[in-house]
């Protein structure tokens, strides 16, 4: 069942430590197939370097429940789930404690955009959720995770296609994109930014946000469909990259 | 004489280099065998890839004496002993001086929760102890030491199995967990604690602590009879990390 | 057609990646063949460990138009080609999006001389652009952007071969030097500079700037008729470092 | 002549990029052979990696001339001669611009004993020279630089032997040992301390210093006749490291 995708997100859960974005097993890849509403996610507590293709979980999306593998799923399950069924555009999310974008989760605090490597990528902040309540706590903590993240971008309208990032506060960055190689491939570009606005804000901390027109025309250079960086269009560069 | 554990002090050992914990030969690990009281430790002064099971010390933790190998252990050792004789759960200790655990220590700080990587491990605040005084630091120093992270503990009413870990003011950290694999991944799990925190605070000097339902929700999601993250419980986990 | 050059600057390009000065595709190396006014450049999105020389665009920076390669070349191509135009002893050129560079970009500040690892490349402060106007980044972006780099060096009297680098304002470095390979170089010492003026600002925010006269020395003992650091004079030692 | 030292001092060099001491060729190492008076050092801007035995430089440090060797020898020989000269104690001397000591030598501050970890090798701060005057900059560069390090150590009374090593204002660190592998192994701990002290005083930057009998007990427990770390001596484990 999904043995290719298996292969794919196995593959792309691999590739975390390569990057530094993971200490020990502190993070998650998933990809949904949309046809039969079935995701297929890393299992919970096992190493990069042991992983097989044939550890990975499949999960209905619908009922939450495993319909293959013999390991238990990643505790962050119901989080991924949540945003798979909130947004359809979303094909693949990366979970991680990568160390620069959890800085600022930890600080709770938004990462403006300063440069034009942040708007190649994020057409504009990267959000730091509210703090999650008591309630959603001590209630289903993982899905509740999951609805803050949408409720940060509906209330802020900010669309996921054109942001694919969240600060989750007091916890750590997820991470989504096209499909799963395109998630990981954007967490790498979010960990690399958040240093960069961490230390440009050390030298000028009343420096203003990049001009809106520059945000336009780097995201534009890369996304839709006047794109021109790369050799035919932004879907193909992201394939490639 | 313990071989076998002879075999998995020194490879413990050996993993500090691994995870930059160690420069030179500064670091330590040991473990205990609670049935004999015999410890076994690093020899003081010898580097990582050239020591061997054979050169490991064992050590009688009620008279402090060497009863077996050939170099002298770890300047240590006393530290070691006061810990392992005052909390009776821990297996393994681990010290070092890793750069972002000893920037703590050096600051003579606290690393208080600010977010769920900390959590998932220390169940609130790392303390800091109190400089030393000039009487234990001209006494039995190495001892002393020992006996002022058992005082912190005491005093602030720690137990050092939700918190396995201490900073010694002026000094650095020292480490524990049921075994010296689990000390050493728990000296890891400081190491990039100790990092983000740090710099969540450069960003946001006054953040307040993270909430304790959720320092509630991360520890117990990993430890204690309710854990849910990885494949059984936590105590198989922690093995396999 | 200028088939050796094409080898070496696609060695250049892959350097990129072994001094950590590019993420993913991140950054462009070209070189120029003054005789024939031809430039030959990376193309645009493709990875480094799979370039190859045959890959690589043949530009006339007099027309602006690829006169031989099957694939687009940089999108950053119009940039070089003004700076290429303006200063005729510039033959290669570098742009990244390396980390310590781009904070200051992104921070909006010149780099001041503080130390004599400065001061043996770069004779004076590395200049910050102004930002770009809307104009500018809704017309012709890239060859404007050129524009802003010269414009800045003309306006502060700055010789482009006294100090071969700037920061382009909300983006990152551009860096030149007499051959690619020079300019390579050149971004690996920026970034360095970039790095450790960050961090002597941190401990000392009012330290003043290095004296003229240490920077005169440690500029003319690498560079000019008077050079004596290296084996003969600062042109071989350019080339074999 | 003096085979075994060019392999010795070869070997120191190869050594500083390993510990990430140097970018290009920006480093030297020599020792003296006191009885001769001979100094071998390395070759101005030759890369380490292409270096061999007999590219080393035999210096006269009495005549400061070269007496064998084809190479010119480092620009800053005459900074090493002086401070062979003028303490007899030294037997090897690294001078590098490695980051982290850099970074304090441009922001013209002492490095202050804030943990064990400085207290174990530097048994003080490790100072800050005076900017050099107009007239030592214009004059002998080099051989002035040696001598305002030594007129540090004389006007605060610091014994090199206690403190090996200093920072040269604007500049970057000169470090010490008993031979060129204690040099080295003084610079890459240097290289620790200014890290771990800098990010301590991010902290807390009123931090008062360690107290001077911790400073006694750490210093003395690896030096000198009542030294009880390592195997037999301190000498030996010097050596050994």
């Amino acid at each position: 069942m999904l043995e290719e995708l298996k292969i794919k997100v196995c593959k792309a859960n691999k590739i975390l430590p390569h990057y530094n974005l993971v200490t020990f097993t502190w993070g998650n890849v998933s990809e949904i197939d949309r046809e039969s509403g079935l995701m297929v996610i890393k299992p919970s507590g096992v190493e990069y370097d042991q992983m097989q293709p044939e550890d990975m979980c499949v999960v209905d999306i619908h009922t939450g429940k495993v319909v293959e593998g013999k390991l238990k799923p990643s505790s962050d399950t119901p989080t991924h789930i949540e945003i798979y069924k909130a947004w359809p555009e979303v094909g693949g999310i990366v979970h991680t404690h990568s160390r620069n974008a959890t800085t600022w989760a930890q600080a709770g605090c938004d990462i403006v955009p300063l440069g034009t490597t942040h708007a190649d990528y994020f057409y504009g902040a990267i959000p730091c959720t509210r703090r999650m309540t008591v309630e959603e706590i001590n209630g289903e903590y993982e899905l509740e995770t999951g609805k803050v993240i949408i409720e940060t971008f509906s209330q802020r309208h900010i669309d996921p296609n054109d942001v694919p990032g969240v600060l989750v506060a007091s916890h750590g960055p997820f991470v989504w994109g096209t499909d799963c190689m395109n998630a990981v491939h954007n967490a790498v570009v979010l960990e690399e930014i958040a240093l960069i606005n961490f230390n440009a804000l050390r030298i000028a901390p009343n420096v203003a946000s990049m001009q809106q027109e520059l945000i336009d025309k780097h995201f534009k250079r890369k996304h839709g469909k006047n794109a021109y960086y790369g050799q035919t269009n932004s879907q193909e560069v992201e394939k490639h990259n």
